[in-house]
């Protein structure tokens, strides 16, 4: 970023309309900030001056506008209602980029544990993560629970991820929810040596939530799940500067297709699930695979991602891209193409679907990340693990034949 | 609503495909509680029945689905996550409703004082109630805001909404700046005898604000803003079931903009900001007016209108619509028309741009009202209030004429 905009959050938007760009640029600029300099004294003009927006380039239907950092704070509710609030009304126009210089982008919490510290968390070092999609849970009995958990994390999986939309948890409920699916991962791992990570939905009133996930924490959780955008960006920043919450928070993206898919309104998905995410504090980040039949764009998905990861795109640390939907064993080696070796794969009917149950369906996916890691081909690594070749034989390993595939 | 769903919330999308609907809503059906029935053993198929959603109806590119109470609590995050969560990322849909039985409806906040209570709170029953919107606040002095705050109490109005993009306030902070404009209030009540509201920006950690609401009504706070949709719809709604949070709470739009313009994505501005916001506690609701530049469309400002008002609709008191943008004296009477007599008249430029300043600005507004109340023609009202004679010569009466302008 030039040195002219240190002071300021860049925002770049895609106007559908043509016409006088450039002076509806400068309306936006001062509109979103200042408010008219028509009819003010030149005093005050002046006074304003260093809280008035200015345009930055005025490019095709592209415009950018700097915003001063001494209106904003740091902190999602602030850079998102300065920059789209009430503009996000006017007509056709998309948010579809923030830029932050590096000093105010460093006052948000970002990840507390990253990529790095996730790894240590679980104890996995090299290879990607493998994340199983516990569905569904609706109406199911504590020792159902359990029974429905242990055969995932017997499978080898790391992370288990629960039901996003486990809100009324009556038979099931939260303190007593996390017990049986902990013991059930410690049956397990004893069993495998391998331990698990269950991230359990947090859910209840939004104030309540710092303390309800501070609670999870003493009773021995050792991961989160957040509906980051129906509670809103600034939950997932207060659980991540919160100290005494110190494990991974797990971000879903529901209602974000609210958002991003117009090409005329809303916000742009690499910027809602990547940068914002990992400024608010996202360890690991759900996003539509560019393989399943919910899906991103693949170069959206792969800006998204590299949105997470890339350590020179923001000063915080890098969070997990965690494509979702449309998975099986037969995808980890694109998988791996597309978003590399920090990735999380995660999988729902590719691990309960196997023919041989989510235990079989786990240790498929295993032996396919295995496999890729040390570059065999999946087909050479099914010889050696019925697991591996049953997968194959029900999924494939093409991307054109990927089945289409509902859940996250 | 049919009593074979009375213990369903019927969710309504509008999708853009075309092809086998009806398959498509029995796979959204499942696939949004439940996951697949495949597989599963006849008794776990018929423990999970009560957790199935079911479709209502398939009719054109309209499909709805019933969604158990049993799964949900009542809040918007739950709401939200279970009918729209993934569902929102699934290709070209939009929710377009939501219908909720009265005995769940009954259960979320709903606004605490209602149309009424906001009237016996402002002492005003005879007419409309009048907002001014207070622009632009970034980097005035505590002095330079109360001055400005003083010449809009003086008009008349029974509101003063603070600038919803206030964040960084260390120039004016909250409490003082609250203090020095309920001074100014105060200053302009001995003149005129009319107490105003002053709708303060509700900032900071989402966890925090309620009892940063309950301190500034502790310390006199009348009303307070909240941008919703940047701060999550649940905080409203803890902000409304808090007994000691008395005062009206004003809800801004800020965001709406990324979710409701598309016909293909997103949610409708009716259910968005009609219906969720009524549920989740607003006592008034800004919204783009279908007459300034920034516009919703007639029909639909209208079932917004109704959605915050209707006492059929929902079981909790109704809310005061607020359409803003592009009002100014003359259109008194279009907004009556249109909205009928419990709505609040909001205006920025057609207060602060009256050649005669903020004060004659209001009092123009004020004798519009009270003629449009009396049925006397504004024209003729303009023979006895000079305020209103400037303003109409300013802006004129008629909607074909309305100038585009930009703030809410």
């Amino acid at each position: 970023m030039n040195d002219t905009w240190k002071d300021y959050v860049i925002a770049t938007y895609r106007l559908a309309a043509s016409g006088d760009l450039a002076k509806k640029a400068e309306t936006i600029a001062l509109g979103m900030t200042v408010g008219s300099w028509t009819g003010l004294p030149a005093a005050r003009q002046e006074a304003l001056d260093r809280h008035a927006g200015r345009v930055v380039t005025v490019e095709g239907n592209l415009i950018r506008i700097a915003y001063p950092l001494t209106n904003l704070t740091p902190d999602l509710p602030a850079l998102l209602t300065c920059t789209f609030g009430k503009l996000s009304m006017d007509g056709k126009i998309r948010l579809v980029d923030l830029t932050l210089p590096p000093h105010f982008a460093a006052a948000f919490a970002g990840p507390k544990l990253g990529v790095e510290g996730v790894r240590e968390r679980t104890g996995v070092h090299g290879r990607p993560l493998l994340m199983s999609i516990f569905k569904s849970c609706l109406g199911l009995t504590l020792t159902e629970l359990a029974e429905g958990f242990f055969p995932q994390a017997l499978g080898g999986v790391d992370l288990i991820k629960d039901d996003e939309i486990f809100f009324n948890d009556s038979e099931a409920p939260f303190e007593r929810r996390l017990e049986a699916c902990l013991r059930a991962g410690e049956r397990a791992r004893r069993e495998t040596g391998q331990a698990v990570l269950y991230a359990i939905n947090l859910t209840g009133p939004v104030h309540q939530l710092p303390e309800k996930a501070r609670r999870a924490v003493r009773l021995g959780a050792n991961a989160l799940l957040i509906n980051v955008l129906p509670y809103g960006f600034d939950l997932l920043q207060r659980l991540s500067e919160d100290p005494e919450i110190t494990v991974p928070l797990v971000a879903h993206p529901a209602l974000a297709g609210a958002m991003y898919p117009s090409g005329d309104y809303g916000i742009a998905a690499p910027l809602l699930l990547g940068t914002l995410m990992r400024l608010a504090g996202a360890d690991l980040v759900l996003f539509p695979s560019p393989y399943g039949g919910m899906a991103l764009e693949r170069s959206e998905a792969l800006d998204l991602a590299s949105r997470l990861k890339d350590k020179t795109r923001l000063p915080c640390l890098p969070a997990f891209p965690v494509p979702s939907a449309g998975i099986h064993p037969g995808l980890v080696p694109h998988i791996m193409d597309d978003f590399g070796f920090d990735v999380v794969i995660n999988a729902g009917g590719g691990i309960h679907g196997h023919p041989g149950g989510a235990a079989a369906g786990g240790r498929a996916f295993r032996a396919a990340i295995a496999a890729s890691v040390a570059g065999v081909p999946l087909e050479q690594a099914a010889a050696g693990s019925s697991d591996l070749r049953a997968a194959l034989d029900q999924w494939g390993s093409d991307k054109a034949r990927i089945p289409k595939e509902f859940p996250i």
